[in-house]
């Protein structure tokens, strides 16, 4: 059988991500029925830059699967610094471990690893490349909380230039059905034209371009909002006119449906009000608990473990 | 249930401590009797600045229920430092773990987490504040070696200004009976008035302040030392002519009880002579031993584990 | 019974030595034999400095045994900066872990935690003095793809001076019959005299001392490769004059024997081209692959869990 790897979102086929998330759905249901399946198995968490919540997530996600975890969570506290290239690095690690999940700041570190590895690489992010993971996050919880992954209206708000994860959802959920984009931006901020040319429009995927976020919100069934970094804006004076009006507050929330949801990738600094945290559709914390159940079925799918019946 | 913390040593009634430090002893009569009672379960220790002998004190108790232990060791190997707050990180972090050990520099961030969580957290120190499992750790290795926490005479000596961990024990102990003290400092570094005021003489506390450690050592049943840092003295003639006298050596231990024990949180630096080490009264590293034993008993408590009959 | 540590390569017995090398290889072939001996066990891993791959290798070696880990991974994300002597760091652990590896920047500390420890402690690098383990594993390497450990020509190439890996199995090696040195490097960078006195010439072991990689590679049964570093030469002249003649290639590889085998302690930087990975005959992958096993029977070893009867 040949080695799987997960570097980018779309090297799953659409069936395969379907699968996954139904295991991880079929998981969060019967968590103790999945408790063991990965004993004396081995992550190896490879973290060249630290990014805490998704190296706990795929931590938390083995330990779940009775498997075990060893790695290293900065550059800093490991000798990868010595100068030793990924490619030996990861020969030396598949003696040690059974799946490796790697964070790098160079974009196409994991696709290297990939190439030299003898245990399945999963790609946990690489500089603003990829972050398959954090896709496969988002589609659960959309799956999840609508029961479906097409004919979905989603909002898209924030800096929908430079956010990785926008760029890999878009992708993501164009290959479902009647999904209609409504992108809500600055205009400083709008998508790259290579995802509204050769994706949105060569798909022929309904789409909205705006800097409305009030006007928009009602018709939205999700708003993804993402964070709007000061840095990125040409002159302050754009900064301080616009900030506000892509900030989620409770009174936002009350131009949205009843059954619409929240979902947010986190870190959130300001961008949704904490006043909102509490409202029943605010679902992002939820989601990066989803998180850790779909990083289960990945980790059941790569050691292809997902094939076993469960009784 | 309500869900349960522990972020100030005095949050847990005497009756609960008295259960938590029997609990404890129990244990380390029959560990192997406890070493499944946390399967499946995951500690998560946040230590946003390291405290590797406390750290791996919980990840030990953990490890040794039979548990599995995630977290990050210092700010720098956590993406901690990219802004979130206190209180969404704990949000997430209540989706990947049990329940989690937080150290922080800021006092009180135990305290904010713990309105924010769904699991229960327990204060591993948060600034000069509180740390209240070294407290519970000084008492369960009071009650193991003396078999009670009542009638006692306990010389506490060094910094008794500045030591968090002596006003947590003077705290603590107040609540039982017949307690006396013999607080041994540099005039400079005697107790606040606070604890002078308002915990001893409101409490009809009998105790005594001196600086004379050598005349009032043959009286005392513990002797808890702690570190006399040089930085704390206004001079450095005062630091000369005074430090030798708050250092504890083979010479002074002659004058102590067969029977007394002396104490120290640790780490240690020059206030305990080495050569007091080999003397059987020194119980300060079988004290660090405690401290897992006693940690074992408050993850089951707060785990609500601690009411299930072991067969 | 006598606890015991492993601090220098010579700390075994010839007769240990070959023990250890027969039982990581009887795990090898049979790893779910081991998988549960090690249960409620822990390794503490203290690394005062990063080494990443011992590090790992060490953790593999407990959770393939069924232990758990703790420790800490640099001096930085530890608080033993605090200034705490080894020794009391030491007595702490003892009550934390079953047993210890201990990587430190200062040759001889964990000598000195070993007089101090009530578990076995294991050496693993203590500055430019002693890694033994790294001693166990190019042997067991040897007995696997030799099938012995006597009767060999072992080239050893690169900076014989300071590397330590050839210092150390250059002392393994001579305690078994009819070994044959081939000691290739720059002229600045050959032996150290007390090795060749004390040990070549007083044991009568025969021995060639070369800068001519190419002659003698014909001859070799092993060849042993370690890193120049550009900064030990005395000059840039000479460093490029002869770096080329020290670097394994395709090109040099047709001039070795058909059943010769490379080794490498890795890190590699550029001493070996990477044309020669795929050659059957490099090994240092499965050489790093082997220093698990040979942990995994060192950690039982120490733990007197060898003598136990595997069904």
């Amino acid at each position: 059988m040949r080695l799987k790897h997960l570097i980018s979102p779309l090297d799953l086929t659409v069936d395969a991500v379907d699968d996954i998330i139904d295991l991880g759905l079929k998981i969060m249901e019967n968590p103790e029925k999945y408790a063991h399946i990965c004993e004396g198995k081995k992550l190896a968490t490879l973290f060249y830059e630290p990014s805490t919540r998704t190296r706990l997530s795929f931590e938390a996600a083995m330990l779940n699967l009775g498997g075990q975890v060893l790695g290293f969570s900065s550059a800093d506290s490991s000798s990868a610094t010595k100068g030793e290239s990924v490619a030996d690095t990861i020969r030396v690690i598949s003696s040690y471990a059974d799946i490796c999940a790697m964070r790098h700041p160079k974009e196409g570190a994991p696709m290297v690893a990939s190439l030299y590895s003898s245990i399945p690489i999963i790609n946990a992010g690489d500089g603003g490349h990829n972050h398959p993971t954090q896709t496969l996050t988002d589609l659960i919880t959309i799956k999840k909380l609508m029961g479906r992954l097409n004919d979905i209206t989603i909002g898209m708000c924030g800096d929908l230039k430079f956010g990785r994860t926008v760029h890999s959802l878009i992708n993501a959920l164009v290959r479902y059905k009647q999904i209609r984009f409504v992108l809500i931006s600055p205009k400083e901020l709008m998508i790259p034209d290579y995802l509204r040319k050769d994706v949105l429009e060569a798909g022929n995927i309904r789409h909205i371009e705006t800097d409305d976020l009030e006007s928009f919100l009602p018709i939205v069934d999700i708003l993804y909002m993402t964070r709007v970094q000061r840095e990125r804006f040409f002159n302050e004076e754009d900064y301080i006119r616009l900030k506000d009006s892509f900030i989620l507050d409770a009174a936002k929330m009350q131009l949205a449906k009843e059954d619409m949801f929240v979902m947010h990738p986190l870190p959130r600094v300001n961008e949704i009000a904490s006043e909102v945290d509490n409202d029943p559709r605010a679902v992002y914390f939820q989601q990066a608990k989803m998180g850790v159940y779909v990083r289960m079925a990945l980790i059941m799918h790569l050691l292809a473990l997902d094939t076993i019946p469960i009784s």
